[in-house]
């Protein structure tokens, strides 16, 4: 495994995941928690898989996480978390953070990583071959193989081999797609020609930033700016001049898909499993299915009861008869729903927000 | 409505309701639980009832519980909590009683009346037929009118009227069933003669131990005795000696059915509103559908979830995708389950019981 020295990590680290509350709270996000009880944040967990292979890393997260996000990761610079005054969506945050870094060594290597994604198995050799790809003037993306036909990710469709040096299996990305119904991605399965999209990009700095110009001129410039004044003095100032005035956008619609139709994003396949843990019912398939980690070891009585994921209690659980139910306990709340119904809990977040209890949210 | 002044309430408190853990426990079994929120256990409920329609009421119980009942029921005299050094079901308890307010009051009326049912409407109307029938020789019951086809409880088959003065609605019981099965009970309702044992029965004390005579001399034999010593120093010698080779038999088998096979047994209607509150489905039938008092206080936040019952949370719950939830919290235990898998909330104790700990049965 050989470091990429030209690359630069960038993990943007925002997001409440709603759809895992309780555990997860607009205080206390997905990324900061410990969800498959390995003893590391899903952040430091990421962090921990992209040091080993390149150049630097930085955290784009916000200002109301960045003390949470340095306590976590004491082998990071101060400098190297980047706090947003408030969430301005993914192109803002990683715009900021390639301008920084191409502000502070030029035109290197960027990646981006979510912060709370799972991925075990060969992640170095993907990266490599994106590095190459991302070298010789491409936006790269990670496509991972689907496990299933998934509608709970977006998908690339994959195009003609680029037939690189160094990063044989890179092909041309035809497009991006939002997250498609069953039929439709057991359809883009049939053709072997899809990937899920982990959202993972990999690029040259002045590159990505070239297509920002193009695509976002002014969200460009606005980055630029930042960029200029970080490391000093100007810093403050410039953020609450021009932060509030960019754009919401994600990199997707940004970059990623009007790139990809002028031909410019590459793709190299990733077969090391990945998952976004979106939901209790992604959450089971690690802690029930693979058994990696399971509850906290409140004993569970189950009584014609299948599957049972129950997590944080503090007392005995007896579950009778219900299959893949989630029993979720926080200190100040109790969750109970089914796999089944996993993508629904966001819904209780906003319940609570409804009935005046935001100590829940 | 008139106090009955020959009629003696017996109220045998046993049972650890099991499909109410982890409510009830064996050391805190149900009748000593306020389950419906009302300020009052069903036992202190049952009493409250009892108390200006009789000329006194005497409570059978485990010793494990006498201090609990006699601290639930300042107004009873200590020594109407007679206390069982073991359990050995209804008949020597109810013979017990029997034989002891024979002893101390003579011939007297006497009823039992469980513990641990809740009964709201016109109980007193019904009781004083049933001491009328009883009287005149009869052992009675007050037979509930069915409100549905439930498969769980047992029936009473009502025959011919007996043309009783002061009692018109008393027939004569041709049978007792045990729970049938759900086409049976259908038939059933549908002939109007069957009705609902609620264990309530009233007799002459001499009447029921005549019986009880004739069809199990021993246990009769026993009682009398211990009747004899209760009131003496020679309670505690004449317990160790008798009671543990008493025969253990409801008293549903050993009087209620041979006898009404005798053409013994009066059947009086009871129209009032009756539950035996076997299960948090019967527990919901009040708390949710009734909404006679509902959950302590704990927001419940429901999503596409109908009808929750949530007991004894500490901490708001969100409900999601999940019909006719049961949640139920204890310090100790966290049970969750469906109004439809009620009855086998008992399997979770027997679990826990397996799995060595005795703490939480």
């Amino acid at each position: 495994m050989n470091r990429i020295t030209d690359l630069h990590a960038i993990v943007p680290a925002g997001g409440a995941g709603t759809r895992l509350w309780p555990l997860s709270r607009a205080g206390r996000p997905k990324f900061l928690l410990d969800l498959l009880g390995t003893g590391r944040s899903l952040l430091q967990a990421t962090v921990d898989r992209l040091d080993p292979l390149v150049a630097g890393t930085v955290v784009v997260t916000g200002e109301r996480h960045a003390d949470a996000v340095r306590a976590q990761l004491p082998g990071l610079d101060a400098q190297d978390v980047l706090a947003e005054p408030s969430p301005r969506d993914s192109m803002a945050a990683i715009g900021l953070a390639t301008a920084v870094l191409a502000q502070r060594h030029g035109d290197v290597l960027v990646g981006s990583f979510a912060a709370d994604h799972v991925i075990s198995g060969d992640f170095a050799g993907a990266l490599e071959q994106a590095a190459v790809a991302a070298r010789a003037g491409h936006v790269v993306t990670i496509g991972i193989t689907p496990r299933g036909p998934s509608t709970a990710f977006g998908y690339i469709h994959a195009g003609r081999t680029l037939g690189l040096e160094g990063a044989p299996d890179a092909r041309a990305a035809r497009g991006f797609t939002e997250k498609p119904d069953a039929h439709t991605a057991s359809r883009y399965l049939a053709t072997g020609d899809y990937r899920w999209n982990a959202g993972i990009f990999v690029a040259r700095a002045e590159v990505l930033l070239g297509h920002l110009s193009e695509q976002l001129p002014a969200l460009h410039d606005g980055v630029r700016e930042l960029a200029r004044a970080w490391d000093t003095p100007g810093r403050a100032a410039a953020l609450a001049e021009i932060w509030p005035g960019l754009e919401r956008i994600a990199i997707d619609h940004a970059i990623a898909e009007p790139v990809a139709a002028q031909g410019g994003v590459a793709l190299v396949p990733g077969d090391f499993a990945w998952d976004d843990l979106g939901d209790f019912d992604a959450l089971a398939e690690h802690l029930v299915e693979e058994g990696a980690g399971a509850d906290d070891g409140a004993p569970v009585l189950a009584v014609d009861a299948q599957r049972p994921l129950v997590l944080g209690a503090d007392r005995a659980v007896a579950v009778v008869g219900l299959d893949d139910v989630v029993v979720v306990q926080t200190p100040d709340a109790l969750l109970v729903t089914t796999r089944a119904h996993a993508q629904a809990v966001k819904d209780a977040v906003g319940l609570a927000r409804e009935a005046g209890r935001e100590d829940l949210v």
